[in-house]
């Protein structure tokens, strides 16, 4: 038996997202700028495709561009701001748990004279609200604090971000990162008052190579990057049209019946959760738990072994899940999420975390908690820091 | 029938390629960076896939850096080596037919400081060889000549312009667009002296979204986008795995029996021009005739009437052509790369481009050239420039 679980990484493409892309590859395969038929129905194709994409999360066609993914989506939100902004002033907030994509685009305006603060965040991973509201000034052009941790399943809470940043400079914009939750934690551009959000296919079921930058439409923001034509904008390059009819698809098949689905996950993500808990003696949990946790994670340290070596012994029976920084995993540092909820770092080094998707049964629940427990118990008997303790 | 010759833009892609995919969507979905048995099977195929692209130009696999596509290849080769490099000096020169990706990137970069010059071309759309010569001084560190030009064909003398460069300053880089010859016009990195070049699927029946630069291992160049880890130090975000399969079977296929393939694609680019030659009066060729025209390129201006009619009426009997400045085809202006080879304005607007691939039949081209004369008649019997001249 196989047990996907690192679901928050990539996703299986949906058949149906298949079926859907395939006329794109081999029959209409016209190139949108054209004013031939052919390039005409593709200009039409990726339109449609905005549109339903951005209704998904309360906006219109018209503020989204289609980019290679969420990384690009997430650079050309920040430095794309930051350079269209930098005479209203060179101040940038950000969260010490963000995602390494958006670290390392921080840390590039940072070279480039920007100030970035990081926001502190709480051993849940919830961040400082205070801290935020005294850090914003005349001079901060930019917020960006994901809607949900990629690692720890910490749902921020978005309303009152953007409602903390906005009593204090309604000039500063609120980008988020929402890669992670888009398709499992709702969220309506309405409701809030984030002006930036990225997302990805590839998280959703949907194909790799494609995500888009939706921005409502006051917000000033530059090119990052630069070439031939599109229909962008702020985004050069030949349309991935296939690609975006698949993302159309997969974010379908995501919000239709969307409050099952997500029930599902919680049901799958609990199930999980209690059979550790019941099962595995000296686990501790990273992030928080019930609702204010993604339906879609569960992250647990198992004290006395090494993440690492867990994954391979659940790789071994076909499991797959990604330990210690997710983003980092061929990095032997401890992870920067797990540090600054104050988790030490021998504790953080046997982290693993599981991220599940609509996709996943119940059956891969109970194989993985069949699997786990005798994993766990056979790697603490060859652990000499267990046998140590236990001497 | 149907007749697609507009694959210099973009092509369809092969049933073959989207059957290379295909597992890599549904079944080997495995994200490249991470070390259980999915994420290893991932790496080893974007790391075959690199070595098998890499050797059709005779370069290395790790030479190569996968894109979203040549604008993206484009934008690094040119703007990253700027970057790396300004310690060496300030100078650029490139060709003023070149593509409008490389022309915007270069613009950005006068914006930044850089000094731009742009060599001048001949009436078929050579560079001028001495002009380059002399332009090259100790402060040039990148010179960017695409190998054809997308729009008329001319196949540029690599060779010499490599020997030109290095000669005056070996420190020089070279780069060259080949998007539009790759898979057309052989180019081998040891053979000439080039340094980096841009290439793109969706151009060789492969999938949109996916390309590559290919940079010699002593090339500094720096990355021009942040964020996500990858398999890349130049290029963040995770790697669009079914994409860069599909690439690695459309180089396959278009390298395969190569020499009876530019066979076929001069066979019918002969027959076209012949069949436009014989059979349609007062028609222009834009480009050279022979072995240094691109076998896939055929470019006629129609004298006294609009490209753009051509190119609606040929469109309503199933032909796909471009007009004009092929790159630039919603707006109205003249295509500068007519206009830098001196054609007029009038003569340029009633320019039609063809381009071939290896896909096309010789039925196809038969079902053109009992189209297009009648088209071109019907045309010129309604448009008062034709009257006057009849008159």
């Amino acid at each position: 038996m196989e047990a996907y679980l690192d679901n928050g990484n990539t996703t299986p493409v949906d058949e149906k997202v298949v079926e859907a892309m395939k006329p794109y590859f081999t029959k209409k395969y016209g190139h949108p700028l054209f004013i031939y038929s052919k390039g005409r129905e593709a200009n039409e194709t990726v339109e449609n495709a905005s549109e339903s994409i951005a209704n998904t999360v309360g906006a219109q066609g018209n503020e989204l561009t289609f980019t290679s993914g969420a990384t690009e989506a997430n650079d050309i939100a920040i430095r794309g701001v930051a350079k269209a902004n930098k005479e209203n002033g060179n101040h940038i907030i950000t969260s010490e748990i963000e995602n390494p994509s958006i670290l390392r685009i921080c840390e590039e305006l940072e070279d480039r004279g920007f100030e970035v603060d990081y926001l502190e965040v709480d051993d849940e991973g919830f961040v400082n609200l205070e801290q935020l509201n005294n850090l914003i000034s005349k001079e901060t052009i930019l917020v960006s604090i994901g809607h949900v941790s990629d690692e720890i399943g910490t749902i921020e809470p978005i309303k009152e971000i953007g409602k903390t940043i906005k009593d204090q400079n309604p000039e500063t914009y609120f980008h988020s990162n929402i890669a992670n939750s888009y398709g499992k934690v709702p969220i309506d551009m309405n409701e809030t008052q984030v002006d930036l959000l990225s997302i990805s296919a590839h998280k959703i079921h949907g194909p790799k190579g494609v995500g888009a930058l939706i921005s409502r439409d006051n917000v000033a923001i530059s090119p990052v990057n630069y070439g031939y034509l599109s229909l962008s904008e702020i985004r050069p390059g030949t349309e991935n049209v296939p690609g975006i009819v698949g993302f159309k698809k997969a974010a379908e098949l995501s919000f239709g019946n969307f409050d099952s689905k997500v029930k599902h996950l919680q049901n799958l993500r609990n199930k999980l959760m209690e059979g550790i808990e019941k099962n595995i003696p000296e686990v501790i949990l990273h992030g928080p738990k019930g609702d204010k946790r993604s339906p879609a994670n569960v992250n647990y340290s198992f004290e006395h072994i090494e993440g690492e070596s867990i994954l391979m012994h659940l790789d071994m029976r076909g499991i797959s899940v990604a330990t210690g920084s997710a983003c980092a995993t061929r990095k032997l540092e401890p992870s920067h999420v797990l540090t600054a909820i104050g988790v030490d770092p021998v504790t953080a080094h046997g982290a693993i975390r599981f991220t599940l998707s609509r996709m996943n049964t119940e059956e891969e629940i109970d194989y993985t908690l069949e699997v786990l427990p005798e994993v766990v118990e056979k790697l603490r008997e060859m652990s000499p820091m267990a046998k140590k303790r236990g001497e």
